[in-house]
């Protein structure tokens, strides 16, 4: 019961909610939401999945909220810009705390992402609805247990390398496009105690969120990002030595403690 | 001549300015500043030195100088908030595009770096004038070549581990402190096309940069880090394909150039 | 029951069997060797330890065994030449396909270690029973649970850098040693499907495997160099595309087969 | 002059030589080998190229001229078994002193990179002249200055993730193959002061080493992969601390030199 693992799934929620043929187009694949679809296609006996937008109190993610998140699953596209500098802050210490990170598709661009990997994560893209195929590079992990070696979206946006990031990702799937394209599709990172994993494959207007095999990978990455401790905020000052000093101080007259204000 | 390589200090430069006794102190070894001081003790045949502060212009670094830079070595430590997240922002993406940086000692919480990073980057302190022993751990590498296996610092500020970073450093130098600490001192990134060397002796009260072996070290490091070649504004949208596409876009009627602005 | 963790603790099996001085005082810390010791005090509900030693079938390791083994603990110091090299590569196949490799001490230069790392593993070391401290780096770190941020070992063997390692393991702890050197003194790896952890503190003459802190640690990383999964041996020929090929085979009346063979 | 670098390409050099069709095919594209081919398509005035075989004396590489190579580039395909360990292993400790290595191809099951990966190394193929299209990823990176951001191979085998490697290797080319597999054919990695870069384009019958961009990266390839420095033998004993140690050694009455022998 309380050993439920506690998943939010973050929507900025505009383009589903928009009053034009775009967004006519977005509600027949997803009626009310990316995070609710996900939600309900994400549902397990051992999630306790919550569901919040860009809309919502704190942009969905006050202080007591993200506190008491296991795993916490970001869409956005159009309003990465909208999303406070401090809630990017927030949610990157809590995942060095321990908290996993799940960054979809057009999320490679948010402030979160972009915040723990230090790195600009542009890539090439191309929508025009052309075929994808994904490939589990990472035998065994756990993120591509029950996926075939590889598998089909028949229609996904291009996401193309070059794609910015770090150096010490894990690299689980790459993806192939029809038109000519590759990419590492989906990409693990620790930082600090948290784990973070960026899945490329996603899209508002194709039913990529219907894909069992795309469910799967999520649904795995959840247990994967889980935490086993969150660790306490850290102290930095260590004034009293471990071990005996010999050397005398040649400043201990000196108030020096401005230095460390 | 125009072969020289670019390189700027720049200094928050504030604790060498103060009235008081610790200013005082401070002048007796850093009379005009530590980055002056730097620039002459690395001056070199092959080095254009500049130094800049924080009160300058454009906080010292305004886009045409950035981008006419090889090398930025970045001290601070008591005003890392007064710095523009717009600079911390511009000097991230010219390391991406290609430029060298190098953070000295405080600097570990400086805005260039933790962004660079994407962690907190903090680690353990504590200042009592002792002694630490500093190791250079890859042997060969270019930062260290010149110095002996390990040198002592007589009296330096205790910075220790944990220390908040990314998995993809590479480890130059470890420090041993009398007082029973460990630390990795000295640690080489690249992101992007850019190479990034942190390294954390120095300090205002001990004469640390005036230590051959300190000096050596960043010598070598501002070679290390010279740009071969700076990488032009990359591009993103790729439309058009390189290999033929057979599968029909479905939703080419649909325009969802709002998904993309 | 049979969900119980299955560990193989191998020993070399010399030196606590030789009939001089120094056997005999190693046999006042480990009567019955250093493998009977560990699984004693490393007993757990959750853990099924089996001991064999260089002296058994096959080296202890016949296929069927190793083919049953979860995670493999490996003490060597003198006799790592008389390790056959078929065993040392079975054992990194099996490594890669999942098992967890725990390596002690100076099985640094042990042939399964070293073949999985790809490096000489080589290290600086000095006995003088000085004071050596651990410190743990990676903070919220399975392997580091339950153990302050720091302890000592009141007697130990230095190991110190540099340490010829790989540049992907994570640093786990480190250690600071009373005659002035560095180490870091816990490392984990990933290879194919599974894990690795070096560890160096322990010894013969120093009852460093009785020293709590050490042997949570030790158990820690039992438990987090489990495998989930087992990965089939792996195929590699791909013959049949996976997507249709238009470009006509030049060499399709040529038979190449003669190359991969 | 005596600035060159010493470039060694080494050449099983054995199915060049077979009386039969394939035999006779490859010797339309590699007339007297794949090594001479390269010694010539590579020729410029920094390097000073040498070809050896593995019917050469020593294997091609006798310690006293392994030792006098700063790049060695191997080709083997079928008879990587004939590679004497003594040699992978001698191959290996250069590299780890600084020497760069160059692996070509089917290399990748070659003992040397084996040795220096610590991993498997076995990927998915396919030989039916498939169309490859090469990406560079890592835009700046000196191996793929002067090439396009992708270019293509009209026939080429294809070489398939998943690929066995290590987690730390840079990503600097990776590959698209008409038959809807992605490999990453471009890796980077830094052993102890070598560089070793593996780049799986060529083959004994698509001409694929007289591609410009295919000689342009391997160009680039070597420049990048000499050695700044050749580190000396290193020591291992360190006997004599470099701070003093208060601890009393409590072993100091027993002579534990066998442990060490």
């Amino acid at each position: 019961m309380d050993k439920k693992i506690k998943v939010i799934i973050w929507n900025e929620f505009v383009h589903e909610r928009e009053n034009n043929a775009l967004g006519d187009y977005i509600r027949t694949i997803y009626p009310d939401g990316i995070h609710r679809h996900l939600a309900r296609a994400l549902a397990a006996e051992d999630l306790q999945i919550t569901t919040v937008t860009l809309q919502d109190e704190a942009q969905g993610l006050p202080p007591e909220r993200l506190d008491d998140t296991d795993v916490l699953l970001w869409w956005g596209h159009c309003a990465h810009d909208q999303v406070e500098d401090t809630l990017a802050e927030r949610i990157a210490l809590r995942v060095f705390r321990g908290m996993g990170l799940i960054v979809l598709h057009s999320g490679h661009l948010s402030k979160p992402f972009r915040r723990l990997m230090g790195t600009p994560c542009r890539l090439r893209w191309r929508e025009v609805g052309e075929k994808e195929r994904v490939w589990g590079c990472a035998t065994g992990h756990p993120i591509v247990q029950g996926v075939p070696e590889s598998f089909v979206l028949p229609h996904s946006e291009m996401y193309g390398e070059p794609f910015d990031l770090p150096g010490d990702g894990q690299v689980i799937t790459m993806s192939w496009y029809e038109g000519g394209n590759v990419f590492r599709s989906g990409m693990a990172f620790q930082r600090g105690s948290g784990r973070i994993f960026y899945f490329s494959p996603g899209h508002e207007t194709y039913p990529i969120y219907h894909d069992p095999n795309v469910l799967t990978i999520l649904g795995n990455a959840i247990r994967w990002a889980t935490p086993t401790v969150i660790v306490p905020e850290r102290l930095t000052p260590s004034p009293v030595s471990v071990e005996p000093i010999h050397t005398a101080n040649p400043l201990a007259s000196l108030d020096t403690s401005a230095l460390h204000q």
